[in-house]
């Protein structure tokens, strides 16, 4: 199939490549001429802009957005409208808020157009890994663009299937779903997100317990001299805690055990945040899962204005002084 | 009444005040000779040594240690039993660990002395003010004890009669009261400070969620220009939220409303972590006790190893360079 | 001065008669006749429609609407808009969203009307003991109103001066500030009602650990046998986490040690939620406030699904059986 | 080599047999003589009691005890220590308190007996997958021992190597690690549970919410009719959330995808507590992993006297009835 690349990043760069692996074509375009031409001399054909994509393409066009959710995809998507035809197909591939989805699809209906989101996981990775994607629409056009997620999604792979599936081998099982209508796709992929806060949290404080056990904060002689990058390493293996984001820590700890490197100062992208307020919505209790946002908000700042209220107060009941630093 | 009272920092020292106020008689003793003399000089008798206490005091002899939890109170604590006869009370008034009572309730009762814990608090405030007290210990003792602990509190006061109380005034409407045996007074006064963490979170939350309202971290059409002083002082009076805290925070707010001459280096003494085993000895989930006493350790540190684990995470799977900080 | 009322539940029912009992007048108006003629009998004037209001106020109009937030509140508002005239005063007193009385406000001004939004605190205590209130709106709508919040607001009262305020007696010492433009009256309450929960929270946990620590969820011999309506009442004097929060728990503790007349089943109004809302917003953790919601999401349900999923992976990696219930 | 194996529980048998498959030999005993004759018949050679084993062995015998931490344990070991000759061993191989260990290796030292305490994490998996081990006690005795922890580990398997190690293959590759001294070992399986706690409950607020989004608590516009079973599956590859976890709870909702099999009344184990007990000894913040162990108490009880506290402080300053349930 022939589809267009709007956004050609780190993630549009590496579908482009993907694709064109696995025998698609694809009429990419970037504000960066250079990301153009690095993928032109790929094989893919270039386009000097969102009007001169249209000719290069034979309908009903497919345009894939990949771009930085707010303002950037939805003006991309704003002047797409205006350039596509009924029955063309705009995808939005970025990590938009699911409301938004559900407007746009709206919008393009009423156009006789189509939108499909598409929430995509695997980071940098996923170009030899394959996509997972979680994907919103109407059946009938994700099943018009599953020649396109097949060469995607990472396939069934080494991993063994999972026991109690009966049913013939389904999308799920080679790494991608049409997750429902408009917007639930990126429904999906928020709570992805917001899981995998969780996730990299639970890891976390395991490990601080672990380094600040070798630390000068307890008396000597309650200490362990451990090992981190080995205990990370161990746990790959045969652990019930084995997981892709341990690989990824084993791999930070064996390069630098402590670190040092990094400064701890953690940025959140939306989904975090679109998962709590899902949360909030429907009256779910989701402790762990606020909690790994907050930590993030937290490591940003040296104090918050709350540890100087507690300061103040506790100054004011009993003329504590505070912790020397 | 006569007792002794070893330790006389701030409170040991403003609760010999409140004794000799109402006509009780002191025996005082600390390490530092010019704590001793100022109290003498208020009325006190002043004592030499742990030894010389005893020869002033008419048995049998009623010690109230008045020290820092743990080893000083514990040594202090097993000095005293050697010095004292069958009958006499020793009073456990600082923060000690419920079980540690519970154990030197035990040692007392098998020389047949009596060990009594009383939980405090009140802070600077409790000279004028009164103390709170929760008392752990064999009822003839505390009975025996009576004039003492009703002179330290603070009485009705101003404050109106709890609705719903229909039983004669009681010890606890004059503001102390007998928990338990050995230990019982400890352990309510460690809920009592968890409970104060728990509070104290709650405000400081609060007026950071307020306080950055006026913040250049939102855009200017969505700040207020919010009075911090102001709010804490409207809430005082007529509001659900107006407690004693409030006040304080109140004060302090009116005197610096950016609260900039605290760094907000908060400190935790040992009752809110112990509150926290007891729950999980209950398993009892306290989710806002525990927040609140993780937040005092967030505020001690730049950063936790844990936001480097996630820094290095997110590096290894998008190559997402950290925030500027 | 003279006002009316829009809504006579508990909250509008009793603002009118504390402003009766001031000396101003109120025009009444509620969908159930009943209400109107009850506060007709206390001396209002009864109106029969919105429509039938505008002709029993002396102009500009003043119209106080005290009804649940969302719908029964935006579309009286729209309807009022209507029937208003250039130079009226819309006051929201209900617990709207604050960006919806931005919304509304610039809605008015664009028909030279005027919006005021004020939080109000206090519940059915109101009548007896003045409303806090939380106002937003241009500084001098809010000045002609000054003397209806006067006579609503508690007052000075017995509760003594903040130390370190210098300033001449100000309207928040009175117990009503004027927090900032449209908005900012709601958004101060609204933070207001975050810490409510947080506060309400800590305490219930803490007497949580104290009920516990009464039940065979423990071993005998570590159990204390603690009267808690007896400590709610001791804290109430003298105590660092004295406040009226805590009086209400001592008024029902005294009632009914168990509380088993209650079955912990809590609602929550829309307040604590946007709280949370808005500390994303600003970056802020939050994590006490959210757990006092999350709490009260947790309590309304038997079993979350996520507990049922957790069963499902422990069966799965061990084939651990479910805890008796 | 050959080790005596006392408990023969779901994982000691399968210890055994992994053992046995690898051509070592073990000598057997269980307070359930069915549990000893299953594993004689496939290899091993019975013991009637604890003195027996004793005759079995070739000194300096190997001790491996795999019962229920606590007294089992404790009791056990106590009574080997009477029966076994300095330069013999004990593994604990259970889920100890690792300040237990620490205690006994002081014991065993005392008397020229080695102990060795090794977390073993892998369920009923291990017997194929290979056990994931974390061993404390002396280099030496674990150098010696080398040949059971290697049998007993997954080894490299198909799992790829992970980039940035350079060092010859290590132990912590095949699945093994020698951690510390006494303790050490089961100090690391501790935390290792306590990432699990907060890892499943990630995974389990997550599903949550998205099986939510599916239910009336939603207006139906609102609802996505997501299918669990094929979101599970999905992220299974590819996605950066993949993990051993996640193939089994998209095993469970392959069977069941509503898990209506499972109450959701979810057992905790000591390492849960304990690693939070260890977070706090070492002032480090763990709200997720502490979060999840309080939702797993919180899942065992209908309400919370907590629950019942809030209702009755609504109660008492709105009136406001409870919750409908």
């Amino acid at each position: 199939m022939r589809i267009a690349m709007i956004g050609l990043g780190r993630m549009g760069g590496n579908i482009v490549r993907r694709l064109l692996r696995a025998g698609h074509e694809a009429v990419v375009f970037d504000r960066d001429p250079a990301a153009i031409e690095a993928l032109v001399s790929e094989g893919a054909t270039g386009a000097s802009s969102l009007t001169d994509i249209g000719g290069k393409l034979n309908g009903p066009a497919i345009y894939w957005v990949m771009l930085p959710a707010g303002s950037p995809t939805e003006s991309t998507i704003a002047e797409l409208v205006q350039l596509a035809h009924p029955g063309d197909i705009i995808i939005d591939g970025g990590n938009s808020f699911y409301k938004d989805d559900i407007r746009r699809a709206q919008m393009l209906r009423d156009k006789a157009m189509h939108y499909v989101d598409v929430g995509v996981s695997g980071g940098v990775w996923g170009l030899e890994r394959g996509y997972c994607m979680m994907i919103g629409g109407p059946a009938e056009v994700i099943n018009q663009l599953d020649p396109i997620f097949d060469a995607l999604a990472p396939g069934l792979g080494t991993i063994s299937r999972t026991p109690g599936r009966t049913a013939e081998m389904a999308r799920a099982e080679r790494g991608y779903i049409h997750a429902g209508p408009a917007g639930a796709g990126h429904f999906v992929k928020m709570v992805h997100n917001g899981i995998e806060y969780g996730l990299m949290q639970a890891y976390a404080e395991g490990f601080d317990i672990l380094k600040t056990k070798k630390s000068d904060r307890l008396p000597e002689q309650e200490r362990f001299d451990l090992d981190l990058a080995g205990i990370a390493e161990v746990w790959r293996r045969g652990s019930v805690i084995s997981s892709w984001l341990l690989d990824l820590t084993a791999s930070a700890l064996a390069q630098n055990p402590n670190l040092d490197n990094f400064s701890g100062n953690v940025a959140d992208s939306g989904e975090g945040r679109w998962t709590i307020e899902a949360a909030m919505e429907e009256a779910v209790p989701a402790h762990v899962l606020t909690s790994a946002l907050y930590a993030r908000y937290r490591s940003r700042v040296e104090h918050t204005f709350a540890d100087q209220v507690l300061s103040a107060m506790r100054f004011g009941f009993g003329g504590h002084v505070e912790m020397p630093q």
